[in-house]
């Protein structure tokens, strides 16, 4: 039964029926009733692009929508939002610039796309006055992208830090709860199907750098370029440095860090000691998580699954009734307003940040010695060392956390402690973050 | 430097100046060129309205902005939004339904008002086609409004939790962690300033009633009425059942609940007992958090502070944005979607839920058939019964933990109970949540 005052029907065409797409076309029929009543929009599904006709699917959608030509989409003058979640940077973009040009608005999930062109999807957007959404881009179903630019508009944000990458928070979780390595997590994520069979974006980290510079475009008004950032994975995260994180009071999570620090906004992604009391050291199995920190509302943090079919689908749903909506009503602005608050970004290297730093040294008198010369040399303080009994993979370790040392300097302070006799394997670096 | 492609002046006028109210004309004028970036707008603050021209202020605008009559706000055709935080549900109610009448937007913060009269506004907004928004009357600062009505619009929501009165979870927090009587925590809270001088509505549960009408409004589409559900307070919360509560893997948090069961609504708020490993139950001090439960979205949760001048304001100035573009592009929607897709409530009597009963019995032997008795009798089955030690204030206490009974036969077995000679003082019935 319908109380409200209008009801419309739109068409839209999606390009992509994997996991999210199929999703997507299953959700708005299962509660289209539902999302006409909330919204005062139905929407019409009139053409579903695919690479592949002939595959099978786990949702049926009647033949007769399905094209293998993006091309298609623009062709249909009904279609008036384009609903885009074919992945890559290359037909994605080929086909958001055309769909943008065309007056469609596009409704997005690709991270990749808008962290690599996002400054120029936007640039197109804004001078044709035609909107993209993307809150499925980032933590799907956790409403960032939205509390970001519209929730938050009055603050000053002096950082957001995100746990962005389920599967990477799945096996560190793994690790950390049940003692796992990390080939044996990985493996328990892929059985489980909480990792892709190529799991390269998640466990490198640049699913959670993509997300991360989109972030970072919401919080400062710019794109910061993917190039210039710091993005390392998961992949040499060991049970071993978990035990000795764990000892000193943090667990490691792969933290998106994003801040704005003396006029410079600083973006990266790293496996980061948190203190086992932040709520962020909570967020665990698949899970997603975003901490803002505003100037005005403090801090602030929202949890949720972030990525998987229903999630993902609840941020496009959202977006399809926002540009409904924008279809009867254009507004001024087009889902992200470019600013320059906050000039430019900080290189990596620039960076100042703290670290544990754990290394594999001889058990020979002299040797902390030498490596704190090292470090004193280059003004890097340190603030405390530990040396830990010898455990399954690593000998004779040895701890140090450092405070406050810029990254650059640290990578060469590094370089030169590794040149040293003393210094077994390879040492490993992870960020230090205490939220102070 | 303005990249956007407009900028826009709006005039608005504010009412009430407390805390809120003045943190919204600061941070408005702190944050113009922000606001006006992220945004496209600027406000122009045309009159303040406040019931005693003489007080003292801790923020300073010019004296001319500032009016004792309500009216002003009206007879300004400049003032296109109107800003009500005066709270009260009759000066305020009358302000509100005046200026929607005169085509104003409403940006409250009042949840009593809300609450209580939400259906007589929302009808009125929508014959008039005048949006009103509330993001600050729920959580301010944390964006759960917009969220449940946006964001999750696809969804159908399965339930709502929240913690939502900070003075509240301060003092349950100050009792759980310090180990303080409730009248202690209460005088800290006080002094700290996280209390009013008069705190009976935080105390006594209606702050956080109001506002689980208002979650429930948008999660179901229709106004609970005030009058028919069970709204408790901390005012019974005691140290000893911190501790009891504690040593059976529970903390105590004053809880809203909202969730749909069987095609009835079902509204309250108790304190709580809430498994120690769930993440509310590490929402301490003076946080809120706001737990959503969706068809498609899963478990989610919404953390912030959720009140004081920053992240209120930040709430306000969100809606005025919001407001702006709706001024400049009307939409077919008010800020609050009627729909009958779930019928009615429940009524509280006939909820069914978990409880944490506590008594004081005599010591003797046969007392615990009694009371199984009547229990058994009303088909109230008990999951365990625990006799821990006495404590203070608690001589001979008896806990039994009782899953799934509807509260009316609860609180009728419990009325025979307390009747029984070997039961002494008043019986403590405490709502249990697993959120299974």
């Amino acid at each position: 039964m319908m109380q409200g005052c209008f009801m419309k029907t739109i068409g839209i065409g999606l390009a992509g029926f994997g996991t999210v797409g199929a999703g997507v076309y299953e959700n708005l029929e299962r509660h289209r009733e539902l999302i006409a009543e909330r919204s005062g929009y139905s929407f019409a599904m009139r053409r579903i692009v695919v690479r592949d006709l002939q595959k099978q699917r786990d949702v049926s959608a009647p033949a007769s929508l399905f094209s293998s030509r993006w091309q298609d989409l623009l062709e249909d003058p009904e279609i008036k939002i384009i609903v885009e979640l074919i992945g890559g940077t290359t037909e994605a973009f080929d086909l958001t610039m055309a769909a943008i040009r065309s007056g469609r608005i596009v409704v997005t999930g690709n991270k990749a796309l808008l962290a690599e062109r996002g400054a120029e999807i936007f640039a197109l957007a804004s001078e044709c006055k035609v909107p993209v959404f993307f809150e499925a881009a980032v933590a799907g179903g956790i409403p960032i992208i939205q509390s970001l630019r519209d929730a938050f508009v009055g603050n000053r944000i002096e950082s957001v830090h995100g746990i962005l990458n389920g599967t990477s928070n799945y096996i560190l979780t793994r690790m950390q709860e049940a003692g796992l390595d990390y080939p044996e997590a990985l493996a328990e994520a892929v059985t489980l199907g909480y990792a892709e069979a190529d799991p390269t974006l998640d466990i490198n980290g640049w699913d959670a750098g993509h997300k991360a510079i989109i972030l970072a475009a919401l919080a400062y008004g710019f794109w910061v370029d993917p190039t210039t950032i710091r993005v390392e994975g998961i992949d040499r995260v060991s049970a071993a440095d978990i035990h000795f994180a764990k000892s000193l009071g943090y667990c490691i999570k792969l933290l998106g860090s994003i801040r704005e620090k003396n006029g410079k906004v600083e973006v990266g992604v790293a496996p980061t000691l948190i203190p086992l009391g932040n709520v962020l050291a909570s967020v665990n199995g698949v899970f997603n998580a975003v901490a803002v920190r505003g100037d005005l509302v403090g801090d602030s943090l929202f949890y949720g699954r972030g990525a998987g079919r229903g999630p993902t689908s609840t941020s496009v749903i959202g977006d399809l009734v926002e540009a409904a909506h924008v279809l009867d009503a254009p507004r001024g602005t087009f889902g992200f307003a470019p600013h320059a608050l906050y000039g430019s970004s900080r290189s990596s290297s620039e960076i100042v940040g703290s670290y544990y730093l754990r290394l594999s040294v001889d058990d020979k008198p002299g040797v902390l010695a030498l490596i704190a010369g090292v470090l004193g040399e280059a003004g890097i303080g340190i603030s405390s060392v530990v040396q830990p009994e010898s455990i399954a993979g690593v000998e004779t370790p040895l701890v140090l956390m450092i405070h406050e040392a810029a990254y650059g300097a640290m990578c060469a302070a590094l370089a030169k402690i590794t040149a040293l006799g003393c210094v077994k394997g390879e040492p490993v670096l992870f960020n230090v973050e205490t939220f102070s």
